[in-house]
């Protein structure tokens, strides 16, 4: 077993799957911790506080920030999401592995505050036309939503130079035992 | 052992190291076919005719364009380049497994013409920063052609979410043994 502990940076496009991905990791090794993220934004129906985010006041938020208590945190619409510094700083400090689901940009950033812990591992679409299909039937989009998302998903595609791993996900199971390859390497 | 044979088609920008890569893959499985390129170009003094490429006339090449001898082919500058059909289909239908170095558009369209035979492999740098330094080494390029190869590779890393497996080469060793597992599979 390390003694240091090691964080996993796991990003990739909107549709990619991370989600699920995650799911089946989490449960295939149950030690692995992982960091939920923080945002402004409200709970959805379906949701939990504590799993899928920690939903906390703005108030709460910027005082976090202040406090030199969130790592990274960025702004979509009127909301904010951001990574807690803490809990990453004491599971690293007993060697724990960590993972957390980061876009490409709070990605480059935490890598450059953590370069020896940090293993950034980019889950890739089996193609643009697969992820685009993944997008359409999840029908929450509209044609001007969806043709944004696949902008993005290209300049994020472009940004997997950076990361030490790239992962095709074709297959849930094989991409989830590729992971573990990683970790257990 | 596969009755059918496998085309590996070995994609990754200018600079990535696909050369040494493929040496130390021949090397460690002496039994993978290479599809050697034909070119009109002229042989430069360190070169082998029938090992980097096969150094034919342009009559020749135009005459096995129109044979249908040649699977596809591109011109840079005033010189064609381009995949001879027939080694490559003797050696499929031994059961053999073929390797190809290949750019993006060329990879994209063999993939169409055996769409069960090909196992498409990304080979991708470390990083961008990583990439540019390794043309700059190697000393042959003025300013404008580096800017020139860096835009085109970025948009090839961009096609890498089109190949079934993308390989970062950060060590040589530990690239050319993924390449292996993904062959052994």
């Amino acid at each position: 077993m390390n003694k240091k502990g090691r964080l996993v940076l796991f990003s990739g496009p909107s549709g990619v799957g991370k989600d699920t991905l995650l799911d089946i990791l989490l449960k295939k090794r149950p030690e692995i911790r992982h960091s939920v993220s923080i945002t402004t934004r409200k709970k959805r129906e379906n949701e939990v506080d504590g799993v899928d985010y920690f939903f906390i006041s703005r108030d709460r938020f910027e005082n976090m920030i202040d406090n030199n208590g969130v790592l990274e945190y960025t702004q979509y619409g009127v909301n904010l999401y951001g990574t807690p510094k803490e809990p990453i700083d004491n599971w690293l400090s007993e060697g724990e592995t960590v993972i957390l689901k980061i876009e490409v940009h709070g990605a480059e950033n935490i890598k450059k505050m953590y370069p020896e812990e940090s293993v950034a591992i980019f889950i890739m679409p089996p193609s643009i036309e697969v992820l685009e299909q993944r997008l359409r039937n999840r029908g929450t989009e509209n044609e001007e939503d969806l043709i944004r998302r696949m902008e993005i998903a290209t300049s994020e595609i472009e940004k997997s130079v950076d990361y030490d791993y790239i992962i095709v996900n074709d297959n849930l199971e094989s991409a989830a035992n590729e992971v573990i390859k990683i970790l257990d390497n």
